[in-house]
């Protein structure tokens, strides 16, 4: 039996998680919960899941639950109390699908604490790679990808645990390994053929993804194929791949779900309808499987044809940007994944255009001092530092 | 290094091999050749590889080579000399490349010797798949797939070896696989619409095979999809799978070589360009993989369109029949083969029609008295039985 925490238990993940423990109360058992502020659904999960403790981002909200639930269990508070429910102590496994570069530092915390990471939050990996994986090895704790495309390679890989070694690495398969190449829908706008088709997007045009329901954030960002840098930084942090070793290629049916290349030429790929429900159940079951009776059984011959083709860096230049932060190393991938989130926050609100989101993150990058080697605490200030526009370009 | 004995060293797959061990010098040592009688080609081969043996099953080209050779290194003939190939105390690994029937005994008599086997010839798990498998068990050997389909299966399930337990079974995923979809070109008549079409189909027709580049008789076999129904066998052996749980999907691209599915309804598939380099490479090289410059990488923007479809089973009877005779078991799928492999020569040398192959299958199954749990030579005396037409139907 697994002992889970979920930070963001009420966002499409954390929602998903939840039903796949009641489906297998057997193998898992909810310790926390944590929301950013929907504590109508906090209040139905506690009921039913009966945690230990919960936490609620907002901290009016928080008030408000702990008024209502007359202290029956702890209600944390604030980023605080995001970081109490990381650290439970019956907690063995942390599901993190909390939005943004907020999940960083719960990340780094439950690992210190000892924890597994079941990882849907992009931003931990783009903005502080290079420390969560140090002290991923250094606690011995495994790190099970939630996305689609990054569960992928990691059931193409056999993957066993972290190896303790000089790299994260997931079983010995990582060594044979020559590429990765991630699948990307292409978004909504993958047939635009101009610049000038970009000019007059509204967001919801952007919140209307193709194949795949996610969260406002994240749709945004894969309408810009930001979203598809962010997961080129977390396959270099997580399988140990150089940038030129990493590829993308659109896939607009999205049923492969990712390609891994051995150094024999053969290649795997993981394969299906799209459904996060299979990557969520494989992080938290790993490295055993569950059965599965929620999810449509996959059949080739009522997909689609499969068509693949190269993303169109001048009408997508995040997917670049992303590329070169990651190169660069340092402070420049927290630096971008800020502005990013800005960026998308300013679309949304409708105070910025679609193209203004490549414009504000290329700007940040431009202006930015780069430094190497960063502390985590850099790292949380540079992105807070942006976030209130210290560099007066967002 | 790996000590390899080749029966079928100047076919498709035998040659194939020796370029890999050319490649690979620090990791393979050739011991022994066989061949049918192309003594020409052997003649080189043994000229590069220095065996310590050589067997030619035509026995006046032996009597040949052992006259050129002058009694450098032991030329053996005929059944026999296979199956001293199939056993030099030097040879750590046999690859059987041999075409029909007559590879079931050196196979069983290889593994007997505790060699592990490269298997590339189908009939024999077709043929003796119980008998077969129950010897790998008990004498701890490995059995490697080189069939594009089964090293899909087994790379997918990352598989680690015979596990001496109930079932042959690779790796600790089997218990996981819900299913496994071999796919299947569909052959060069897989766009016929009607019975009708195939009444005229010459052997030039049949021998030329829209994606694969293979020896005759596999050809014939794919162009009935008879060798789909082989795989369907195999895999039941192989994989311990039920036959409700073995598909078959028409994908005529060949790229995707099959899929496996996990109770999790997650699905692995192994993927590639047409290239019998990667499977012949991943059996001779397992549980490593080895560079491989020989083959073009793969890259799925310079593939077509993926595309599925249904086997059309009143058009391809032969698929049906191979389920047929698999579930029936005993001498069954030994009868069966047997009856094909005639059926197919006999079009060859345009003696009957496309269709007469089917309809010979048929009358031979429907004549067979089966005999459940057949021992070894009553297989052997049936297969040569029908070969000699005993059921007066080929």
């Amino acid at each position: 039996m697994k002992t889970l925490s979920i930070l963001g238990s009420t966002g499409s993940i954390g929602t998903q998680a939840l039903e796949i423990a009641r489906e297998h109360p057997n193998e898992f058992r909810i310790v926390g919960l944590s929301c950013h502020s929907n504590i109508e659904l906090l209040k139905k999960q506690i009921v039913e899941f009966k945690p230990e403790a919960v936490a609620v981002f907002d901290e009016e909200k928080a008030d408000h639950l702990t008024d209502e639930l007359k202290a029956d269990i702890p209600v944390y508070r604030g980023m605080d109390g995001l970081l109490k429910i990381a650290q439970l102590s019956d907690a063995d496994t942390i599901v993190n699908a909390l939005v943004g570069s907020i999940g960083v530092l719960p990340t780094v915390k439950a690992i210190e604490a000892g924890k597994n990471i079941a990882l849907a939050n992009k931003e931990t990996l783009v903005a502080a790679g290079e420390i969560v994986m140090d002290k991923a090895r250094k606690h011995s704790v495994k790190l099970m990808p939630i996305d689609s495309e990054h569960s992928a390679i990691f059931q193409c890989l056999n993957a066993n645990a972290a190896d303790g070694g000089n790299k994260m690495s997931y079983g010995k398969a990582v060594d044979d390994v020559e590429s990765v190449t991630l699948t990307c829908s292409g978004g909504p706008f993958r047939n635009f053929k101009s610049i000038k088709d970009f000019e007059s997007i509204k967001p919801a045009d952007a919140l209307k993804h193709p194949t795949w329901n996610m969260g406002a954030k994240i749709t945004i960002d894969s309408a810009t194929l930001m979203n598809k840098g962010f997961e080129v930084i977390e396959a270099h942090w997580l399988y140990g791949r150089d940038y030129e070793k990493i590829k993308v290629v659109v896939h607009p049916q999205s049923i492969i779900h990712s390609f891994v290349e051995f150094k024999d030429k053969s290649v795997l790929a993981q394969v299906g309808f799209p459904d996060m429900r299979i990557p969520i159940q494989y992080a938290l079951s790993y490295p055993k499987r569950l059965a599965n009776t929620a999810s449509k059984p996959f059949n080739p011959v009522t997909a689609k044809e499969l068509t693949f083709s190269e993303v169109n860096n001048e009408l997508f230049p995040c997917l670049g940007f992303a590329y070169e932060a990651g190169k660069i190393g340092g402070t420049m991938p927290c630096a971008m994944n800020a502005a990013n989130e800005v960026a998308v926050q300013l679309f949304l609100d409708g105070k910025i255009g679609f193209l203004g989101i490549a414009e504000k993150i290329k700007k940040t990058m431009d202006v930015l001092k780069v430094v190497k080697n960063p502390e985590l605490d850099e790292l949380l200030e540079l992105d807070n530092d942006i976030k209130n526009d210290g560099f007066q370009v967002l």
